[in-house]
């Protein structure tokens, strides 16, 4: 549940987007297309503007944590739909951080973020992050930006670029290369229509598939100076990676646990209604079923717990003062608490929908059941962005061992 | 690995099958459609022959293993193929089972289940076997059997009909009402284009989807008296239905096995050779890779080892003299093994399948890979007869506490 | 971490104790003795009442959930210790929770509540709570309270009776027999010294070896009308039990959570500081030690969340205005989430110290390792009340299908 | 179930034995004491004499299947009596072997093989092999021999010396130093009694505490030059070393699994007479028991299964002809199956005898319980050469993905 007032009415607002996401979703998985109506109803309702500060007319959300359920309460109508939401709101959140940071200093940087969030507010921009490239990780971008005249040269390519066919401002990871081999990582942030810029239209997935997770290409493709922000040396972690890759993806763990909550909330009705056709026996009193019930309520439980305590975790971390850029201990800590939340809450997800699956009798292994479709939903978990299983754990006990948490 | 002669030659000619079904394997997944014309390959090669004795010209697999591990080759190849397979060997295994037994007595049941094994050995006949109904359970099917003149009438709804839209022999389960309240389980046999049978056409789930898992109907269908064979009492275990469960469904056991074993198969490949693309580094070399793959390769070790024993026990059973009608103890003991093995290799494979897809790094998760593909179709496993993991436990604690092994 | 002032306080003040606790923990595992003079000094520094409202001269800890916190800083040291402090607290906090009550409606039955409270405050009296028998369960007691002149004949039998040795009342469920067969259940509050109790000394357990968890016995034993209170009918749910057994259990959890960091604890710092003796290599660096320790850091942030999130739910719950004694449901659905959160904690806590156990290479399975001693004392975990997992599974299930939660 | 019909001998012996094992084990795990009287016990009956070839008057037994049985049976009675017997028999099993090739070959080497082959026919000798050290590993011993006059002087220390103190002849692994840095491995063969070697005495554990696995001390020992062989090169995988890895420690395999078993024999029989004692109803009708029982079935079939599979392998590699010595590849890939089943054969025990532990309701807890021994006992298994659970997942990854099997 929300722990803010601003909270609570994002919160709300979400539930009733949940209701247009659930009708469109089995549509939208089967054509593989990205429900853009109902961002256009959440831009248009103001929920797309939940994180800008109320100042500048927006929903004013600052706690991760109501983030986090408030996607959740989406993905429990369509996790496509969440998580493409939580793209757009998870750079908001960090462009408003940027912009209380820059406002506090004083200096001109405040303001052109300011008039990003003022568009946000007014409905007319959805963001997009774009910073997974096949064959490398997230501190290793090889898309390039070079100098050029007044700007840069963008060149490269992205994959999972959830949102990235309705986003009006792109946000890609890029390199630079620097003489002496300190190579740095900028952002660049790309409109929309920037010449070079071609989003494929080539998501196709088992799961997810309104997502619109389609790849990028940047071809020669010019950005302002202005559109470009330093991140901190390549293949370095530093404080912003740390910190916008949990700001970002906490709201991932809120979707797939709504995957698992909508699971359960197919399954069980049908669990205390229906009887076996020859002797009139509740399927409900089968102690298998009993048993399959309850270790369902303790992963669905778990999951939930765990999500709330990392996304309070954050919630403190964030609201302390920020450590200078050279001290990492404290955003590691944080990072490994999330690595043991995204492993568990996507792994407890995808036994909760599997075991909704087992109690359905085989009825949800039919092509056309919702259940099918979240079966294949909640397997995406684990490969989102920071970290996949196969480096979690290596993380993980890397921080807790003291070491240097760098992973192969 | 076989254990006979004739399993040696089954396995053999099952893998030279396999390669077909693979390669017509994601065509059939997309369009829903059993590889009707890999099943005809089967009758002319005379894999489809392999469980009719030498002496009929059959293949001559006694053994349930070899069974089994020969499903799992062309499992290897494509899991529908593989159950469309077994459902019509499992079946011919039964009559070579009940024709040995009469052939022993002496009596006139010999002859006709000698011309059915003939047919079969000449690659005409495909057999398929009907059980499962909506809502009720193996040993309460509702589809009923009633006497007419010199026959019965079958009238009644199935469902998971694995291979029905080609098999030339159905043989169904049926419910024979008796005055005094005594009524019985029969299997009645229907011949391909009977009137009033009807194959629904109507499989299409998740998975399996090559399988042509079809509903069939029975609506005023006649059969002839001799189409129609007591079993045992309905509502109540017999011999009959527990070694035919066993032996029916040992060889799925073996197809999911083949499904892991196609997605190890998948995935290591490349582990070996990819690289990562800013530093060159094999992949192989990565802790969480080495550890995944470990996570597998026990799994895989484990389920192998789970069925290669259960498949020797269910041998040595069946070669030992049959017991008395009204003695159980032996087949649920070896029931209670198969219950152990299907629920531990099912659930094994689903792991292995699931382990190979995050070692995969996402890629497979695209909707064309074929590690989708056995991602959707090793999840029928469980679903399949006797048991679901709904009754699997208590059906196990029962027996292996002594109790009446009545499942709610 | 505790989220009240008075559990600040509380918490800091067990941190104490637990270093005096942890010095006496292997001498007293050893010989099997109850610490008793740690539960003296905590009866000195105040510890002892710290659930005694400030206004009697207590600690003024209302939360459950900083009460768990507390008892999981005294289990840090000595599991032991924490469940013998447990005991005492879960049973002044519901008696706190009683005289609230009392207070507010009124009658008379708040005065000698105060005067318990007050004992408590003064350092001059430790409660303990019998509940268990053998044979039987929580319902369905068989310890009788038989009317006698003034008062009651208590007679029968209790096991599990932590801390009874120096307790100066043990409150013990007991079954009141009623002519028309509605027997009921009432607690008995027994001082210390009344002819007739006697506490056995015979706890000689695997772990858990100084909790002096002693069988008491009751033969004609005496106690006054006053000391004995009604609690609902025999074998059914009332809510007071329910409430008893989740604010009286908590702490448990807490206690084993304890243990589970203590064992990291003991375990982290050698493997961050040893190396190979051949190589200098450090252990630290090993994959296999880092998987580990990052599967036992995710089950421990995992039972940490459990337990912080069904603690905060439980002070919600007693915050609330308590609901009519036949209104179970929001009863019974705390009880379900604490039924979750006692199996996971527990089953959690085994596994983080079994992890641990693996990660000291041999070591820890010393006789007189600390880390063998954590082994055995968690393990006793699942099976205090209320429910061992032979019960737990039905009982969440149940509840989680609507139905009514008896277990068999 | 034994294979041979030498391996049936050898397990109705070990039976007979497990009946004296059994009677001893409370009082030898509670006094710290290996029991002598029953080892000799066994040689006197032959059962020490099971793997020397019956032309010497032994008992035949090659293969390691039917050798992990009998060791099994053992363990049902006595786990610290079966691993101590293993010990003894693996090294026997080794030598036969060793004296086989010699004989092929027809050098001088067969003789003194021979005559300790006939030693141990003649029940006059026990062997044990001491290969740990602390902090180092299997293939790195420190232990070192150093060429002196007729002979070589060892000095070091070895741990878990399993059956020390009271074997005739002690097989330890040394360092010898070679000028050029190529050091070797070799095995020096030391006589009980040789000045020198002391056995410590110090064994002292959680469990497995009558194996008498006391640490060794070598102080300027001598050997005779014809009690050092070579092995191999120190720091590298050989042959020999594979081979004995898996020949000597399959048989523990067999002794964990005979724990579990034992269990699950001393937990069924109350669950099937227990009854509540308000209700009469029998524990075996709970959902929960029966559950919790086919958990266990299921554990139990899976540890067999796995013993079973690869002790089979295990023999069919044994009973082809030895690849040549730099030829390894086989040689890893049973080590790799052998990792596999010793990883989940010692998990799965550990779950049997915890599952029945639960299913005792809190009996098996009490510290005179069998079942809290075996609880004890049974978590030494993941210790024990070669490797521990922290080696294990890297060195199966590494063989399956191609690697060099060398494992930090």
């Amino acid at each position: 549940v929300p722990l803010t007032a601003a909270g609570r009415r994002f919160c709300a607002l979400a539930e009733e987007h949940a209701v247009a996401a659930a009708a469109r979703a089995a549509e939208c998985d089967r054509e593989g297309r990205l429900p853009a109506e109902t961002l256009r109803e959440m831009q248009e309702s103001g929920l797309a503007a939940a994180c800008v500060p109320e100042r500048f007319g927006g929903g004013g959300v600052d706690s991760l944590h109501d983030l986090a359920v408030g996607i959740g309460r989406v993905g429990r109508g369509d996790a496509s739909t969440a998580i493409a939401l939580n793209m757009h709101l998870g750079a908001v959140w960090g462009l408003t951080r940027h912009w209380r940071a820059a406002a506090r200093r004083g200096d001109g940087a405040a303001e052109p973020l300011e008039r990003l969030l003022q568009q946000v507010a007014e409905g007319r921009h959805l963001h997009c992050v774009a910073g997974s490239e096949p064959g490398t990780d997230i501190l290793h971008p090889l898309t390039e930006a070079t100098p050029v005249e007044g700007g840069w040269r963008i060149d490269g390519k992205k994959i999972f670029g959830t949102l990235s066919e309705v986003a009006d401002l792109v946000h890609a990871t890029v390199r630079v290369r620097e003489p002496g081999g300190a190579d740095f990582i900028a952002i660049a942030s790309i409109p929309r229509g920037t010449p070079g810029m071609s989003v494929r239209g080539d998501w196709d997935a088992l799961g997810m598939r309104a997502s619109g997770s389609h790849g990028i290409a940047f071809d020669d493709c010019f950005v302002t100076d202005a559109m470009l922000g330093r991140h901190g040396r390549w293949g370095e972690w530093n404080r912003r990676v740390l910190e916008a890759q949990v700001s970002g993806n906490l709201g991932l763990l809120g979707a797939y646990l709504g995957v698992a909550e909508a699971a359960r909330a197919l399954v069980l009705p049908g669990l205390r209604t229906r009887r076996k056709a020859w002797s009139g026996a509740p399927l409900a009193e089968r102690p298998g079923i009993q048993h399959g019930v309850a270790e369902m309520e303790i992963a669905l439980a778990s999951a939930r717990a765990m999500l709330g305590r990392v996304a309070m975790l954050a919630d403190t971390f964030f609201a302390g003062p920020p450590p200078a850029d050279d001290e990492l201990g404290g955003a590691h800590s944080l990072m490994r608490e999330f690595q043991c939340a995204k492993w568990l809450v996507n792994r407890r997800a995808i036994e909760v929908v599997d075991q909704a699956m087992t109690l359905s009798g085989g009825s949800g292994y039919a092509s056309g059941s919702p259940l099918a479709r979240l079966y294949r939903d909640v397997r995406a978990g684990p490969f989102m962005q920071l970290f996949s299983p196969n480096e979690a754990f290596e993380y993980i006990g890397r921080v807790a061992l003291g070491l240097d948490p760098e992973v192969g």
